[in-house]
């Protein structure tokens, strides 16, 4: 952290917001009373997973696409994925009239490529190694030209991740806390910016799987500490946290809450049953961990990010 | 048909709304670009799934309950069912403030007994045969005092039913065609009056599963014919339809189309995976219904409703 990144100001998310808003969902507020009753507190559900491509990824990708000036976007654009931001850029990509190439391992559910190849992504297939994936990546852009637009670690996406959080403080509600899960960061990262500049005295926690806390060591530690064979249901949460979203974690993150698979997959299970949405796992962790905790946001207003739907639907943990 | 019934009139059907509003959801009407593009026409998804209790069943049941005289209500209401209007009706008596006595079958899954008796229902369990169900349910009526309160064959509960239409109609959508799956023929009735009322060119058609196809036989054969040993997915739409509503089936519903139990089950994973919703079954009658004739609906603005979201989650047929 030698240098010091320039993070994303209220006006640049603001005007992210502004430049996206024709290609994403303004997604809906959800609410349980139901829920609420076990919770003890009051939750808006910010339905990401109802978001475009199934997933706030969309909001990122389109941001960090829509930045690039003509002479970038003239060779397309570029990244890793097996999940949900690959289908996000390439719609991006799609939406935006330039090439996108995506580098998949071999070993990707066959729902995510057909998502890629529906938006006119071309696929270029790798072992399914990070290294290979690194390694074929620039191999790509080397060849084609394309910008490298990543999941995560990249300002422009965590300023387009950013504008989640901006709509649900449009909708009035005076939140005592806003909850995000944590994997890369993107989306924490957005959320704790615009939290924290529009309303300084609301905590931001996140929600983090035991099984890939990261994070969570990290942010005890004050230094970011890689994690080395993540093992969660939360799929979309494997991720090591990035260094710029580290560096706002740091700043505008007050704590990150641990839960266990178990704790993920009752509370995923509240949300189907009571709320009717088919949410993925990785959403249901920041409400598993109100659940753990509940005398921290007794009698609150508590917003939560539920970040994407796409979830393979005859592998439901129930 | 000697006697003629009296059907719930327009006026009636916006009083019954104006009287139930304070004790139902307005649920939201949802529409995806991926549906309408693989059915070629405009959908709209009316979302009783995110109804109270789960289901459009909430609407009639609290429409029954507070028609009823000080003197009706001073014994309470009884009604036979393993499924949404037991919860409906326990639910609306609570509302009432009166008692709900409920004659379930003792095979009922545990998830619907115990939801009758969070809303302070008190259940009668009966072996699991129609007599059975009927004897205990008179049984009860006569040593309790108790209002019957039946599921669909009945003017107050059909009544109730019909204002999930008229939302749909107070959106100012030009449907051309409303859909809604016939089981009882309570929905359907419903709302087929309220739309042959403002809208008399407006079609109104019914899906039907192909194993509990009463309904459709009914209607080509013009006079009742009650189904024997029905078989479906559908569970939610075993039962034969009712006199009150075949009445109004056969003055007011335009076709009745039938679909197999594999052609559910692809037009339900297919709004789980792109509406990121939860619905039972028999929700997806009516989109199955019209993917498997989409010349019928070519261009056309549909409304589909979606009757409920009440699924055991273990056993969802993907």
């Amino acid at each position: 952290m030698n240098e010091k990144t320039n993070f994303p100001t209220l006006e640049d998310i603001k005007a992210a917001h502004q430049r996206i808003q024709p290609f994403i969902h303004k997604t809906p507020i959800m609410t349980s009373e139901a829920i609420d009753k076990i919770a003890g507190c009051q939750i808006y559900f910010k339905c990401e997973n109802f978001q475009k491509v199934g997933a706030f990824k969309a909001r990122g990708a389109a941001n960090a696409v829509m930045k690039l000036t003509d002479d970038q976007k003239a060779n397309g654009v570029a990244t890793h994925s097996s999940g949900n931001h690959a289908a996000a850029l390439a719609r991006a990509a799609s939406v935006a009239g330039i090439k996108s190439y995506i580098v998949m391992p071999s070993n990707a559910p066959e729902i995510k490529k057909k998502a890629v190849k529906g938006y006119g992504g071309e696929i270029i297939e790798c072992v399914p190694t990070l290294e290979a994936r690194e390694t074929t990546l620039e191999e790509v852009v080397k060849r084609t030209g394309a910008v490298f637009i990543p999941p995560y670690d990249y300002v422009d996406v965590i300023e387009g991740q950013a504008t989640c959080a901006l709509e649900m403080w449009e909708e009035g509600i005076a939140f005592d806390t806003i909850m995000a899960p944590v994997g890369g960061g993107g989306l924490l990262g957005g959320t704790a910016l615009t939290t924290k500049y529009i309303s300084p005295n609301t905590k931001v926690i996140a929600g983090e799987p035991e099984g890939a806390d990261d994070a969570s060591r990290s942010f005890k530690a004050k230094k970011l500490i890689p994690m080395v064979g993540p093992k969660t249901i939360a799929d979309g949460l494997l991720t090591s946290v990035g260094k710029i979203n580290f560096e706002i974690i740091m700043q505008y993150v007050d704590d990150i809450l641990t839960v266990s698979d178990q704790e993920i997959i009752e509370a995923m299970r509240l949300i189907y049953e009571r709320m009717k949405i088919v949410i993925e796992p990785s959403c249901a962790v920041p409400l598993a961990a109100l659940l753990k905790n509940k005398e921290k946001f007794k009698g609150q207003k508590v917003g939560i990010i539920l970040s994407g739907g796409n979830v393979d639907l005859g592998k439901l943990p129930f």
